[in-house]
């Protein structure tokens, strides 16, 4: 596929005389461009046929209204309906809302026509999706241009976890990201709706659920209608996630009698080492009762096939000092709590399948002996994920795919869930059906919680969707680069928020200074933040400079490519453009320092900043040496400046305040000295 | 108060030898600086005293986590109670969200104590966001300086009104936009419900009105209870709006017998120019009936006392063209249309008084012989405004008020409900109640309703909170500047979003060039955009470079304040200043036009920047003439290099894709010139 695409663009890039290109994201199955272009105008109009279900006439409607603002056309919602129209949907069947549904579609853009053919409404709205990025301008107006594409998606679960009990994400938060999510085809909205920090859903059965389990903050029944409705409308599946027994005290603040100690049990405020957090006893028959009731109540709320009951990380402690507890398990003949968890989850799953529901859980789920229309969700690596498959476990992968640890979309991009050597046999390779981003909500909040999940999400989203041979990193990042600012097109704020972050730091100041540093530096990744020695807690202010700092920096990735260039074969534009860059942070630091002396949220980074000027200034020194063709002085580059240099760039590592200088800028030092080394 | 407030500020800055000073919007009755600072750190608590409503726990809660992120501190939920607490809230009274309520407070900041005392729990709730509006910074930390303050608002009713008719407003907009109402102390939140365009509001008594005169957009009645408590949680008032007999073709939508003329009536998409809008039969006994059962619905579901009718605009043409309904005014002896209206009005008025409700309309329902519990809104001018007072029915001010059209900020400020030539008496002045800002929302959407509320209606709530003669034009802008920025943490976008809509607008693009540009041009005022002869639609795509662009352009009140200290005592400093933007603006038009041939939606626009570019140039020609010490040849500024000039500013101000440059930055060519010919 890969082939022919580029090769027919190279062509449609001389035959067209124009440079820009659609970024298609995700990359197809097969894009076949051809020669001309569909020209739109006022009158673009068009119908659907066939069988479907009434969702595509609303996803219809919503894309000529996207289209319309993205062209200024004043397109009438009547004109969608009319049987000659120019463009053409035909459907076969209408689709359900459910796994293994099916998502292809053709699209083929021709002079005077548009057709798009699937087999359902939801594989229409994919190529919907498709057809909306294939829209160019030119001086003429806008257009698509000609071409042919096939598409299916690699796996069927393609999903996005977003925890909204760590701290809430309020129902129009959630509907933007479902609206992102629908743009990059994703199709499982996974709702982690409880944990020891809130119970985020009303039970209409256990009202203290809510209303004690949680600060006022929780989804109504009305709203989680709305929002399965709103992803249902889109092609998108909802499954919530009750994490039990485990990561379970907000539902004790209301009902404590069901755990292994007795309470009070208020809801948790710490977000991390919470290794004496209570958990379910397994031995009560009154717990299953209780669970029981809640589940039936949830079965009839939540219409997914699928329920996960998390499962993750009970550490036993409570069971352990429990006597009535290892009594039970000494009665039952069970070696430790491992199994006695795994009594738990066959109690559990019981209730599930009589509501008709398929029981997931985290990888801790998996056991001998476990029925085998369990789905579980690997989160600890890809053993887990294998053994699985091997087993012939349903099993989805989401190590790797930690979008709260804020590593780099190339990161996430290349994490297969079948990698090469992977070792299974084709069959075993069927059970395999996808995996998760997962966004962690310890350190975000509504205002930045987008900022966490885009663009890095769609990243993923291509992993999940696109052929395994479609792994170029370079032209990934080029594709994502045009999909961020479409996201923002749908109400996300990913990139919008950073100024409103930076302006509350500077307490209303100017924040040109500040932009440029923050272009540049990162929020720490992985646990690191969490684990600085501050303790975090759920009132803990997420407006800190390293909340407005977003993963990947952008300019540093330029930086990175420029630097790349310039050492392989020194221009002079390479050069200028270098130096321009070299110089504004070099600059930047006198400006910087009085606002960060006057805004003391942003006192500790002011070393950062002085250590961006400082490695600029040696930057600079080393490529107006690069520059000259004379060699220079020995002690200019000795052995003493390289230690030096080596040293200060290993200082300007150091994170501070949260934030780092991005790693990748810090890297591109390296070949910058190297070159001038070998000189 | 004004002067002792000014004095102290002077004598505060050199005694503090600081810069900043806390900007206040509105302005207190008094405020009285003192020498001193109330030093934050992470201890700091407060205690609530007294007899109030539980409202003020919630109030204080959020204002301790907006304090939170805007220093950092952590500050836990649990800091509120403590009895020796170094922040103490005094109430007297629980308050009612009802019109004349005591809303006044005291507020002291001494040296490691703060007292807030109010009459009510509103009035503490206004107080701090005061407080919050003290918050200072600088090298050392955060501070409130020592002050002490007396505030109370000069009108009882000051409103916003949010039309979310012609286009809909979803709750979420609708829930920030109260956050910044409380913010800026506005206590009225008016709710335009029904229009020709839409009816955006469920009844369940009849459930067409909802299903058939809207797209599926409309509030739920649970949404409206959530308005009306997140509301009330911050003293605020829901008025809502029913417009009846005229703007009412959405009602007829599902239920045509009550119009005066035969349907069917589908729903309006036209914005303007609606002369042969179907308008309520007032002679049939049915349509009362009907309006019986639907208001005694809406009573029930709105608390406040007032219910608004609108009133407005209905022409009469469907009741001229009905023979029976021209019957009944012959039978009744009413002169004309106006006489039958007011028989409406009165019968409507019964259904209201039933209900415990006062009736509110716009100024056609002031008619002699109506009963004087009804309010009076006056739109067309403050004739009615004036007489209505001196009839002694209760009016409040919306002329003047109309910040859809997009007039300055100055404009609204100074548009006193009570300006010095009123002539009316002591008593008759109780009358005027207070004003509204009104949204209308014909040209706007979600993404860009808060850039048309925000900044300017917080002048209009200084004007309706603070004393008549705070009136400093120049002191509001920069006290505004502040506001608005602090607008923008709550979560509102007037600012943030304009970027995304120049993206959308470059194609994704390189937006640096268009930015510089849209720094100084205004969208079209008054009615003059829907007058340009393009009708608009509800379709009509709002996502234009006028949709982008922002009324009374902070450059172009930046350039015309350097001109003026040029012209007047030109310096160096100043005449780099002005340079610097007269350069940027012209050679902005050498990268923006590759951008705007590229982009179809801009292309319109292509000459407004080439006439700034132009008009830059000559400027710089002025400047650099002016800072000569020597006298140039006459023919440079000869007579004809005069006209011509003033033939390009005047070609300047023409409109384009209904955006002009700013009349301001235009006008501030004028005292150049002249200083030109003057030399």
């Amino acid at each position: 596929m890969k082939i022919i695409y580029c090769l027919l663009l190279v062509l449609g890039l001389s035959l067209h005389g124009h440079a820009s290109r659609p970024k298609l994201m995700p990359m197809p199955t097969s894009v076949v461009f051809k020669q001309g272009q569909f020209r739109l105008n006022q009158h673009f109009n068009l119908t659907i046929a066939g069988n479907f279900d009434e969702r595509i006439r609303g996803a219809s409607a919503r894309w000529l209204k996207r289209l319309s603002e993205q062209t200024l056309l004043v397109l009438n919602p009547k004109q969608i309906g009319d049987k000659n129209a120019i463009f053409k949907i035909h459907i076969t069947k209408p689709a359900k809302v459910a796994l293994h549904e099916d998502e292809s579609y053709q699209l083929t853009v021709k002079d005077k026509q548009i057709v798009l053919a699937a087999t359902t409404d939801i594989g229409a709205i994919r190529g919907l999706e498709t057809l909306l990025q294939l829209l160019q301008a030119d001086t003429d107006g806008y257009y698509f241009p000609h071409v042919e594409i096939t598409d299916r998606p690699r796996f069927p679960w393609r999903g996005l976890l977003i925890d909204v009990c760590r701290h809430f994400i309020p129902i129009d938060v959630i509907k933007r990201n479902i609206d992102g999510m629908a743009m990059v085809k994703l199709n499982v909205l996974h709702l982690h709706l409880t944990d020891d920090q809130g119970f985020r859903i009303e039970s209409k059965t256990y009202p203290k659920l809510h209303q004690l389990g949680a600060d006022g903050l929780f989804f109504t029944q009305e709203q989680i209608k709305e929002i399965i409705a709103y992803a249902a409308n889109r092609g998108i599946r909802v499954v919530p996630e009750f994490d039990i027994p485990g990561h379970a005290t907000s539902w004790f603040a209301g009902y404590p009698q069901f755990a292994s100690a007795p309470g009070p049990y208020p809801i948790e405020t710490k977000l991390a080492g919470l290794d004496n957090a209570p958990t379910f006893d397994p031995t009560k028959k009154e717990t299953y009762t209780f669970l029981k009731a809640f589940f039936n109540e949830m079965a009839a709320l939540f219409p997914d096939e699928y329920m996960h009951i998390g499962g993750d990380e009970n550490n036993g402690r409570q069971w352990n000092s429990n006597l009535q507890i290892q009594d039970f398990k000494k009665q039952h003949n069970m070696a430790n709590n491992h199994q006695l968890q795994g009594y738990f989850n066959q109690e559990v799953r019981k209730i599930l399948v009589q509501n008709r529901k398929k029981m997931m859980g985290w990888d801790e789920i998996f056991q001998p002996g476990t029925s085998n229309d369990i789905v579980i969700q690997s989160w600890r690596g890809k053993k887990t994920l294998f053994e699985a498959a091997k087993q012939h476990y349903p099993v989805i992968l989401s190590h790797g795919y930690y979008i709260d640890l804020l590593y780099s979309a190339k990161d996430y991009y290349l994490n297969d869930p079948l990698p090469t050597n992977h070792g299974l046999t084709a069959e075993e390779q069927q059970y395999i059906l996808g995996g998760e981003a997962a966004m962690w909500a310890e350190l975000v909040t509504a205002e930045t919680i987008d900022s966490r999940i885009w663009p890095s999400t769609a990243a993923i989203a291509e992993r999940l969707w696109s052929a395994a041979s479609v792994n170029n990193v370079a032209d990934m990042y080029e594709r994502l680069a045009s999909i961020e600012t479409q996201l923002e097109y749908l109400g996300l704020s990913h990139q919008k928020n950073r100024d409103v972050l930076l302006k509350r730091l500077t307490n209303g100041g100017d924040i040109s200074a500040l932009k440029t540093l923050t272009d540049v530096i990162e929020p720490m990744k992985g646990l690191s933040r969490r684990k600085q020695g501050t303790t975090y807690y759920t009132y803990t202010p997420l407006t800190m400079i390293a909340d407005a700092a977003r993963p990947d920096s952008k300019v540093a990735r330029k930086f990175e490519k420029l630097v790349k260039t310039f050492v392989s074969s020194p221009t002079g534009e390479t050069a200028i453009e270098l130096k321009t860059l070299l110089l504004l942070w070099q600059n930047n630091d006198r400006l910087l320092q009085p606002i960060i002396n006057q805004s003391p949220s942003l006192h500790e980074i002011s070393i950062i900043s002085t250590h961006l000027a400082a490695l600029s200034g040696i930057a600079l020194d080393m490529i107006s040496y690069l520059e000259k063709d004379k060699k220079q002085a020995d002690n200019v580059f000795s052995e003493q400046w390289q230690q030096q240099t080596a040293k200060r760039i290993q200082d300007a590592r150091l994170p501070r305040g949260s934030v780092e200088i991005s790693p990748t800028l810090l890297d591109a030092f390296t070949p910058l000295v190297q070159r001038v080394l070998q000189k």
